[in-house]
């Protein structure tokens, strides 16, 4: 292929145009007579969805097997960045193997309402932990020569009116939430796309965004790569190509290509913006040059698949040491360890290469065990199915110990519209009523995409197993995590709440009338519930293991200084495996800045990692901070600021089980807020040049500055407005002088 | 004096200029040549602050004296119209003898969160109830040939940088929640005055926002007074002259009169918009000419006083009849008894003319009682005072029943600054636990302007009485419903919750940086606890007697329809006095709109009556109720909007003890919503024309109208969306025949 620069000095306008235009709905265009090829792009992001050419190409169903690995809610409770980047990394295979080469992936939004359809395809409620987890994935799948297209960017945080809504969000909410982790995944994993959002934030279509398409991503933060639209997300091309979109997908062939080239005609349109976005395609056509063909080995990527499943299974609750499963007669109940969801409905709903269940996996596992089943009820109807519950009720009481699979069907959750509630089906509810009337314990394996609500039974239960949506292994996983065969070792990416009342989003998703008001602001997920005071179910960062840990000698010492650029905090941390298992914890860091002046979260995740421990073995784990980890973003100087003084470090197993603090002192030149007409009396007051300065002017004790009554009531005036009220010695003149 | 026309075809621009700023910090500016009179301008709301000229004309005590009745937190838990009527005239007969055109107030702002610094000068939560009140007061103050300033418009709902932080509120939330008290007040009691915020709203100063002081106040509602600003809440004169403020308070003498000069001379400002304030200036001295002057009957103030006191206490609880007092051996405990609060601080700080202490009138109205008195703390420190204390316990150790006045010291809660907690002061509560300790019941009295909270507490003491803030008579008044010389008749204008945390505006109130985000939008007060379903302390509404109410015969009626403007829909409810004392309850009615397209509050209060009964006796009372009160404001088409269908309309002795309700239903011819190419998939198809179309187009069954599982993803597209997707049968040609 020919160098850029002479290829796009050869284009016609039509051309490059059509370029900037898909040349179908899963490819680019072609340009052959200068030898640019066509690239293909492929739904993701936890596995491939290829569609074969044909009539049905915008189907969802269909499509080329292709391992189904676990839903980003799954992953991401893994914690596990090496793994992560592994399952990358095994897409990108799968990618190349089937002549993709860009993955449409990862997923990184927030999970600011436990009802956004699509949080199965999300990481976390937390922006740091979503940025650290997004990369991995991303660092997995170019890797292979594969791009990956971090998306949506940004804050297409429902389904509800998607290509509509506007989010409208402040600006240190935008900055400190909804940002963070594609900043932190552009600025360290170099991903070769950006997809833009459906949505509109602060009434202006993303596709159209030029503060966040270009000013953020490009400027700020430096990336290099291609922006593309989401299917279907561009309603002004000339505006979106201005705005930094550089490639409309699916090409609305006939329309935008024409609206491009009669931009550059009337000069609306400068041929050279044009040509900057010509030149990203070119340069991931470039990119992508060098990808090889593969072959898939579908038993290790099933392996693979088993594995993440297991590592991403959360073992919420475990009562007695119940599991691992060592009893001699277990009754599973539950259609879905039959007919197991692994996956969410959607544009990233994978063809599988081959699906395990879990009552199948469970039976091969414990072949001395004796196993009864109960469908208990029917997945496909919400109606409660009498005969089929009667008969789980049954079954379990002649076990030791009953294991329900329970979960949502996948018409609750999808692509395409969010859930209206957090319940599980009532019949399914109903039934595990029945069943903790019964004598044996119960043991709840849960299968769902965003989280579902406990409240009415989890203390009864005797062990939850919340494995999300696991992928085309879940069921192999499930069994491996039951029979202990795998130690348990995944972590909440989000709070499960005793109410759906209780998320602070609940007053404004999904908004209405076009517009949804990101209410709670940077209150989201654990921020807002610790924020409230609120309890939880099972907080942020919570999961238990079959061994124990126990951590001691938090150590933090810092090295250079905010000011000169090089703050270093350096924290050690010693975790012991303190049981009879190997096991994995993950060891979570949290930062507090317990005074400020604006609000602050109790607390944020700022690092974590995931170790592997023999029994009695034990670990120093290291983790390094700087400035931006203690900053907030200020819309009065719209950067990150940092106030000097203490900052608490926490090293804990979750957000509400901190194990060891320690408090750090961070020295911050001030910086020195200019004193103005309009600053307030107290202000100048609080500033010992402002004070002596107004002292001067005033005299002592002279006027307001005599008047404490007074200066109460009127004390936060700024000196402009003061300078009206006879007698309180703040003339004009005087305002004048200072 | 002569016409107003002739007056200001007489004026020079000078004089004009200085007619719209005051003369001093007090009245407005006089020309003498012409005839035109100062106008002397008093703080207020609940009396009079008139500062005799002098050097301390700004300051805050040492003004003349004058009856101070119950603050609006007190005065509007009345919920009785006919006597804040009554106040307001008293307050107008006192400007008139003391030579008073304009009575600054009432305030009416709404109660966001119970941390409001000044919520003791505000009515309710409740933009119906704040209406309602204020308006009474309005017409009692003018009854009197004396004006009133409605005030602080719109949304000064915190004191936090009041002067410069910008109140970001959404079109619907200022619609429903922010505006609507002071729209009822100005259409139903036509204010001479307006007095405009300090804030800003949306980032623009009130005293600038021409939206807010012309086109929705004069345009839309038919305002035809002045609007003055706040005092010291203008920042750029002639932007504010343009936007609608006609007088600027105090006169920022030598610096706006010489910028209105300059502009006018410069053609910024035309001649003709500052010739409308002057008139709006010249309407008010004429409207005020025929103002009598009076002679203050101090006495029988200070008995309407005592008697509107007493009307608004609210009995929150009363355990076994422990109230009224009949036990022989009364201990009464707390520096409040002796030493009352009765006012907030600030710029409504009145020089009362005498002032009772509860003390003191118990003594008297219980001569044959034992009645001893213990300080047990003192107001001027919050630490505790051990050697006062001890002395309560023990005092209280040989009483019958205990009556403890707690309260918020001055110090904690003022104009100027918001409390940072809910709590009252540790060494209270700390007493109050150990006297809960001793043998006899407790009774609490509480002073405060803002809520406080008694959830640590209120289950264990035997009664609750909330007194708010209740003027130089409260004391007498306290005293009244103490003995039962009143049967208590207050109930609550906002709620009490159990935790600051539950507070809906919680996570965004004060702001920061400049700007406070209403991130709870509509769910505000009993709203917002209804919508997140939490339990109270104490709800809206609520409020016990000494007697008891039954509510029977629910009767709903409709005349006339929505479509052809009078719709009235007729309400009925039968309440009867089933206790043997004579006692008021106030009939309260709440709207609900259980189906809608938007999110709506649980319910709303749209109607009250407080009514009389003597014991057995009964009453119907009859509401009626219109359009306006089922309507939501609509962002999309920025106007009210019913939607047909039923309305649940309630009758309850608070907003949580509903005692009937029925259903009524209300035709609306929908409102053709237009079906555009931005329409989605599902609105078309939800809309038979719609669907008809498209079916026409498109064919039965095909592309995506027989793709079921696509349809459910991509559903929420806009067609022009979906234009670019091939083979699901909505092409661009399809598109334009639609």
């Amino acid at each position: 292929m020919p160098e850029t620069q002479d290829v796009v000095s050869n284009l016609t306008v039509e051309e490059k145009a059509s370029l900037c235009l898909g040349g179908d709905i899963w490819h680019t265009a072609a340009i052959e007579r200068l030898g640019v090829r066509s690239l293909t792009l492929s739904d993701g992001p936890h596995g491939l969805r290829v569609k074969p050419e044909g009539p049905d190409a915008a189907g969802i169903s269909g499509s080329l097997p292709a391992t189904c690995f676990p839903t980003a809610s799954a992953l991401g409770s893994s914690w596990d960045v090496t793994l992560i980047d592994e399952v990358g990394s095994a897409i990108g295979v799968e990618a190349r193997s089937q002549g993709v080469d860009v993955v449409l992936g990862p997923g990184i939004n927030i999970k600011r309402s436990p009802l956004c359809g699509r949080n199965f395809e999300y990481f976390s409620e937390d922006p740091y932990l979503a940025g650290a987890l997004g990369a991995a994935l991303v660092r997995g799948i170019q890797s292979q020569g594969v791009g990956a297209s971090v998306k949506h960017y940004a804050a297409n945080n429902q389904e509800t009116d998607r290509l509509r809504v506007s989010a409208d969000i402040d600006e240190r909410t935008l900055r400190e939430i909804y940002l963070p982790a594609f900043e932190h995944i552009v600025t360290t994993a170099r991903p070769w796309t950006v997809m833009c959002a459906y949505n509109r934030v602060n009434g202006v279509h993303v596709s159209q965004h030029r503060e966040l398409l270009t000013d953020i991503l490009c400027t700020e933060w430096g990336f290099d790569g291609l922006v593309m639209s989401d299917w279907g997300a561009v309603h002004d091309r000339v505006a979106a190509l201005r705005a930094g979109l550089d490639l409309e997908m699916p090409p609305n062939l006939g329309i935008s290509d024409a609206a491009l080239v009669r931009a550059v005609d009337s000069g609306e349109l400068k041929e050279t913006d044009l040509d900057t976005s010509v030149r990203r395609v070119l340069q991931l056509v470039d990119r992508t040059a060098a990808r090889q063909p593969a072959t898939i080995d579908v038993d290790a990527h099933h392996a693979l698949a088993r594995r993440a499943a297991a590592a991403s299974i959360v073992l919420l609750k475990n009562t007695d040491g119940v599991l691992p499963l060592t009893q001699s007669r277990v009754c599973v109940v539950g259609e879905f360890a039959r007919t197991p969801r692994f996956q969410g409905s959607g544009s990233s709903q994978v063809n599988p290469t081959r699906v395990d269940n879990a009552l199948d996996e469970l039976r091969h596992a414990m072949p001395a065990t004796e196993i009864s089943f109960a469908a208990g009820f029917e997945l496909t109807e919400s109606a409660r199915n009498a005969e089929l519950a009667d008969e789980a009720v049954t079954a379990a009481s002649n076990a030791d110990v009953v294991v329900a699979f329970l979960g949502l069907p996948s018409e609750e959750e999808s692509e395409g519209f969010d859930r209206t509630t957090m319940d599980l089906p009532a019949a399914q509810t109903a039934l595990l009523q029945r069943l903790l009337d019964g004598p044996a314990p119960v043991v709840v394996v849960l299968a769902n995409g965003s989280t579902v609500l406990v409240t009415s039974w989890h203390d009864r239960v005797a062990a939850i197993v919340e494995c999300w949506l696991g992928g085309q292994a879940a069921g192999a996983a499930i069994a491996d995590v039951l029979t202990g065969a795998v130690n348990p070792s995944g972590r909440l990416t989000e709070t499960i709440p005793l109410r759906l009342q209780d998320n602070p989003a609940f007053l404004s998703f999904p908004g209405e009338d076009g517009h949804v008001r990101y209410g709670e602001g940077i209150f989201v997920g654990y921020r807002g519930y610790d924020a409230t005071g609120l309890d939880v179910a099972y907080p942020f960062g919570h999961g238990l293991s079959y061994t124990t840990f126990e951590y001691t000698d938090l150590a933090v010492s810092t090295t250079g200084s905010h000011d000169t650029g090089d703050l270093t905090i350096t924290v050690t941390v010693t975790v012991r495996n303190t049981g009879v298992r190997i096991g994995a914890e993950v060891v979570q860091l949290y930062v507090a800045d317990p005074e400020s002046s604006v609000s602050r979260p109790l607390h944020e995740l700022k690092r974590f990692a995931k170790i592997s421990l023999e029994p009695g073995a034990e670990t120093s784990v290291e983790f390094t901070l700087g400035s931006r980890d203690l900053a907030y973003w200020s819309t009065r100087h719209h950067q990150w600021l940092v106030e000097g003084g203490d900052f608490v470090i926490e090293a804990g197993a979750s957000s509400r089980d901190i194990r060891l603090q320690e408090t750090v002192r961070v020295e911050v030149a001030s910086p020195r807020v200019a004193l103005t007409a309009f600053s307030t009396l107290e202000e100048w007051l609080a500033d010992p040049d402002g004070r002596a300065a107004l002292v001067a002017a005033v005299g002592v004790d002279q006027g307001i500055l005599g008047d404490e009554e007074l200066r109460k009531v009127i004390g936060n005036f700024p000196l402009s407005a003061l300078a009206a009220f006879p007698g309180i010695g703040i003339t004009h003149d005087v305002l004048k002088n200072l």
